[in-house]
């Protein structure tokens, strides 16, 4: 089974690297960008077939290791 | 308009920090992980509202500075 993890920074956490890309990008010539953040994805391969639980085990996973939920947040998407 | 862009490794690069994350989660206990990916994610916010060409500007900014094409893939979902 796979499944995909989006960890972003929550709201009001400062993203200075997104800053930086954002600056990077105007610099470059892309005017309409007004703001980016920058997060982390990962691509997991499972073994195991029950969504439900392949999810349950991301998110622990994610509260261990994956994200720090003190300042970020994640989205577990299982595609099966 | 905002947009998600996912920039992942091409199949056959090798991925050491996708492999460190792996080898983390096994010793963690997660025993059914068969494989972890790591990649980037960006958040754009974007002035405009046309998503067609939103899209296309997107693609000439991971082309020009997101992402390494040489190795790497990307994936953009403007969400509007």
């Amino acid at each position: 089974m796979k499944a995909r993890v989006t960890v972003t920074l929550k709201n009001g956490v400062l993203d200075p690297q997104g800053k930086a890309i954002e600056g990077a990008l105007k610099s470059l010539g892309f005017g309409g960008v007004d703001s980016v953040r920058q997060g982390k994805f990962f691509e997991l391969e499972l073994t195991g077939s029950d969504p439900a639980s392949a999810k349950a085990e991301i998110a622990k996973m994610c509260d261990k290791l994956l994200a720090n939920t003190v300042i970020e947040n994640y989205a577990i998407e299982v595609t099966g």
